[in-house]
């Protein structure tokens, strides 16, 4: 989809600006609007520390309603202190001011370097001209705003019929480093014009998180800052929702969530190669994500991914060290379809060799098979590169 | 002191042999030897996948008593099945008969890639080389061919007295990567002239284990490899160690095991900074060393101590994600001994850019004081360079 003439789902305006906020003087605050009232769900970071942006937009968005999202990159407003959670409530009553709305009626979103005062000239500055230019072609620019070490703009957008009517779901992303399952540095938003009731908005919001963005892994890290947030506004007018109409819905948000989820891990700061690492035969579905999680996150697997070695013993060392039921002697893994190891041993240079080759592709999949049991599960992952580092060590300097 | 005149613990002779397991063919399997027996034990790696000399190594050992180590780089003899066990009871042999001694009376241990077999030809026929070329001052060559990645041979010494004797401890280890608490990739022999009984040493072996080298961390990940073995032959002539001797040679054997751990930390793969990683004001002692460990080991951190960052936002999303208890408004956090946060806020630029200056030495301290009780521990880890990736994906190739 090219991602340049994107008309927003209806009822929906969007709108950026530069505030001056990111080193680079790009777009770096943006908003996104519901022209009536619209049922919202969010999901936020497990972390222990908080951003203040997302204590704000947890107690806001509480009602099960929202009218706005005012997000900005640059700066992530979280370590700040009372004085950091003042700056996100008089953010979202600026925009309520201007908009003629609550202040409960706005979420806010923050992305960027921990620890650091909000300056809130910049900010008072921009929200005027983000709701002077509020537009039903703003969701790129939108898009763009967020984005902090992301390398390209993260949209996906699924069509749909519900209860005889059209409806949308649009949505943009903004991932890179820190990102790790349970909510990472990560910001999601999603417009519908479906007519979902409010509980049923949370349930698919919760079921599709832990399909897709619960399932990518960049480095482990878990940001304080991350949420998805959802907004339905109902105007494709199609009535209440049946239990198929609602299955239809799911799907959908599962499907833009997902690729927005690969996105994310395809963008790992640094990365060169996406990675499917996919576990079967665990013996309990608790085993299954801890093997996953435990081998696409060790920096000596990724490494390997990255030097196009089809290195098993890490593998191994990874699956030994997690913590789950299994038996070396056991153990097959490939590398896309080349069967590299068959009851934990190798089967030799030629197959590691064509292993290899696959490892060329910038996407791949890696297949355990633990036979222990019958649960499976599937991690998104990315390699772990020179640019990682170079991103990371230079990140605030 | 200077490793190369080293002469060894009274009773103990020392060989290496280029076997031609290292690609460089450099030194790449050494023996250690006691010429009268030794009681003898050992702590190994936690992994559930178990090279075959840990196995083997595990069982001979389980007698508290040995005469001799062979050890071999180059090739980690691991998840190399029944034919692995096979190849490390033929090395075990092999060694036995050359020295008139019985299987059991040898521990072997490997280090090196995983999943390869054992070129027995190469190691059956550096055996005898190793044997004829013991002396008295061969530990140094077998610190050397027991290296993989290491940039620097690692050796340390404890002179004491016990019941009116001298005696003397001497360490030898590797590490590099694959470095985590609870033993990683990474094996250290210890020999000593004391006299003291078999439960004694293995008591005193765990001790400082826990003090020492489950107190470092290169990148999180463990090895199917680890081993630290100590054998002590009494020709110190102490006698029976009184209560106030044992102290003593608990407090040498942490020593010397605590200086090795140290370097191996320093020696990370790709490191250029050792940093002490302080918890102090922990709700308990399982807080403290959880914390420690998350923040050591966070890819994020490790970048951020490379750039020379005091980038303390990412040290606070570390701890959050820690599942310790805390409270973001009571952390108070150090380097060396600038205070950089103060109850979770920032102290500012000019206190940041000082701390950028202690970041610039190749060794500094990170304290971190939760204020939520009164547990402290410690982890000494390194930084996460271009180098650690140049090393990992190249490993191999």
């Amino acid at each position: 989809m090219d991602s340049q003439n994107i008309v927003m789902a209806k009822g929906f305006k969007a709108s950026a600006a530069a505030a001056g906020l990111k080193k680079n003087k790009g777009l770096d605050i943006s908003l996104i609007y519901s022209e009536c009232d619209a049922t919202a769900a969010g999901v936020f970071t497990t972390n222990k520390v908080k951003a203040a942006p997302v204590l704000l937009t947890r107690e806001n968005i509480s009602s099960g309603r929202a009218r706005a999202i005012i997000a900005n990159a640059g700066n992530a407003n979280a370590c700040t202190g009372q004085a950091g959670l003042e700056n996100a409530r008089t953010t979202v009553r600026l925009v309520a001011d201007g908009l003629g709305l609550r202040p409960e009626d706005i979420l806010v979103a923050s992305t960027g370097v921990i620890g650091k005062p909000l300056d809130m000239d910049l900010v008072s500055a921009a929200i005027p001209k983000l709701i002077g230019s509020l537009s039903a072609d703003g969701l790129t620019s939108a898009a763009t705003a967020i984005m902090t070490t992301d390398s390209f703009l993260k949209f996906s957008q699924y069509d749909g019929h519900a209860g005889g009517s059209p409806f949308c779901i649009q949505g943009i992303a903004k991932g890179a480093g820190m990102i790790m399952p349970d909510m990472a540095t990560m910001l999601c938003f999603i417009i519908s014009d479906i007519a979902v009731e409010a509980d049923d908005l949370k349930k698919a919001l919760h079921n599709s998180v832990e399909r897709t963005f619960n399932r990518i892994t960049v480095d482990g890290d878990t940001s304080t800052n991350d949420m998805v947030l959802v907004l339905a506004n109902g105007t494709a007018g199609n009535g209440r929702l049946s239990q198929q109409d609602f299955g239809k819905f799911q799907s959908g948000l599962t499907q833009v969530m997902g690729e927005l989820a690969r996105m994310i891990a395809k963008d790992g700061e640094g990365a060169s190669k996406l990675v499917d690492l996919q576990i079967k035969g665990a013996m309990s579905a608790e085993d299954a994500i801890n093997a996953a999680r435990t081998v696409a996150n060790s920096s000596l697997v990724k490494t390997a991914f990255y030097g196009q070695d089809p290195n098993w013993g890490r593998i191994m060392a990874a699956l030994g060290r997690s913590g789950i039921v299994m038996d070396e002697a056991s153990v097959d893994i490939w590398v896309n379809d080349i069967q590299i190891v068959s009851n934990g041993l190798g089967l030799g240079v030629e197959v590691e060799r064509r292993a290899a080759e696959m490892m060329t592709l910038d996407k791949f999949t890696v297949t355990v098979d633990l036979k222990q049991g019958r649960y499976e599960d599937k991690v998104v992952t990315c390699d772990l590169t020179h640019d990682y580092v170079s991103i990371n060590a230079d990140y605030r300097t």
